[in-house]
């Protein structure tokens, strides 16, 4: 086993070893990404054949999640939710009683705030560092390396990571443990009220007798410019409603939001009602389509013709 | 009295004679610059003193709308609210009155859908052609010429005077006429929902732990941004609430929203609660502040501190 001192003095710098977990749609390009800067990438997946591809790109298929974790300096876990990321990475044959002393575990995974706090906890005693560090950008932003990465946790571990984590897109350090998970929740309620309130404006200019496509063009650049009005407002005029980000994933993020919400004796009205307008619109069936489909909710609604 | 078919002709290529009614804190900027490309810009203002600066600028004083209107090829309206429009505009010694054949009324200033369709109304019996072109961007944007200019009225009127609108900013056209206030109360909505929204996931940031100033750095760049996280965010942050766009005029305009939607049979749940939270703001007083104050009322909301 190394010295973590002369372990820490190299990371970011040298090529370290890295056991990934989870090479889904978002896992497998960041993997491969890290092996191509030249990082030695162990991992590991539920479905052993989605590694088969990785392994050209000189990913090592780790048999199991403790292969994975075996002497490496830093495991990353891009799973896709908080109870089967716990299970696979705490207890006795856990991911981190396999991690040595002195290494990192980094869960991008998206996750309730206090699952992710939980997870530094268990981290602490073995001398492992951990960040929460979720992720915004989708598969595009996986593969082209431009994901904006929220990161919780001590900022001395976060500093020592930048530079790895730097790799895979534009990492922001947001506060201690769990805040990464905070500042993600934030990022999808203000998406989904977006898409909410885009959706609105478009359906009055419509139902008022103006061109909703004009006037998308006109608000672009103003004070109501949103990439929100861009790319989701687009959707919604062309009604091109193949997932990109399908509501069921979005609602799932804002009931996650209502209850970290709920949580902190918070009450905000906003935020309850994008949450209630995609309930609404998985109730109706359409969980399957982009989010950018809450417009044919709000269609719904108003006796407006959805198909 | 020219030929009007002649008139049309060299529309927005040689210097027009432009009536220009308003010159506050957005009329005045915007008829220097008329006036700064070459046309003869004869202006009336309520209060004469505010002519007074734009004379240096070349601009010529009127005595009365009328006379500012007087054998005008183009007259601009820059008025504060709807009736006050009206007033000056119609009956027997109104400007429509006043007008010769051929001409255009263009009035820029955020009136009611409805108000704007009667003004076209009024004008067509006089061979008067008719734009409703409310604008965003506030003074700074006039003083640049850089307004985002949502244009209603008939297509050909718009496109013979697009290039004397693109000296003000960037015309688009967006249906018949009132469809420039219809694209304005879509904007004023948005700006309005995004403010709310903003605020909200800076709340729950803040109360959950982490820092919402870094916060609001991840999300730029990302689905969630927009021109509001960035502006107003800042401003959110910063606690710097001086005006900018007061809460009192964004509530106005939100009202005016919710009548035009009432009026369409609309049921917009987002836009009914942003409207709802800029009323409870001006109920506590915080009317003159920054619209982006509102989170001053979210705070109050939540038992959390405010001054």
């Amino acid at each position: 086993m190394q010295d973590p001192s002369v372990e820490k003095d190299r990371h970011g710098e040298s090529p370290l070893t890295i056991g990934f977990i989870g090479t889904g749609i978002m896992g497998a390009p960041m993997a491969a990404r890290l092996a191509d800067v030249g990082h030695r990438v162990q991992a590991w997946n539920r479905t052993p054949d989605k590694l088969t591809p990785l392994q050209a790109a000189g990913v090592v298929a780790a048999r199991s999640p403790e292969a994975a974790a075996h002497d490496a300096d830093v495991v990353i876990v891009m799973l896709s939710a908080g109870p089967v990321c716990d299970e696979i990475l705490l207890g006795e044959t856990g991911i981190i009683a396999a991690m040595r002393p002195g290494s990192c575990l980094v869960v991008m995974s998206s996750i309730p705030v206090d699952t992710a706090k939980g997870q530094a906890e268990a981290a602490s005693p073995h001398g492992i560092g951990y960040l929460d560090a979720p992720v915004s950008g989708g598969e595009r932003g996986a593969i082209e390396g431009t994901l904006a990465i929220m990161v919780g946790g001590e900022a001395s571990v976060f500093e020592r990571h930048r530079p790895l984590l730097a790799t895979l897109g534009r990492p922001t350090h947001v506060g201690p443990a769990g805040s990464g998970q905070l500042a993600k929740l934030a990022n999808q309620m203000i998406v989904a009220n977006t898409i909410a309130t885009v959706a609105e404006a478009l359906l009055l200019v419509e139902r008022g007798g103006a061109d909703p496509a004009q006037v998308r063009q006109a608000l672009m650049g103003g004070f109501a410019d949103s990439t929100v009005l861009d790319v989701h407002g687009r959707r919604m005029l062309e009604e091109s409603f193949v997932p990109g980000g399908a509501a069921k994933w979005q609602y799932k993020d804002t009931q996650t939001a209502m209850a970290q919400i709920a949580r902190l004796s918070l009450d905000l009205p906003m935020s309850r009602q994008g949450d209630a307008l995609f309930g609404d619109m998985l109730e109706h069936g359409d969980g399957d389509l982009d989010h950018s489909a809450l417009i044919r909710e709000l269609r719904r609604r108003n006796g407006m013709p959805v198909d």
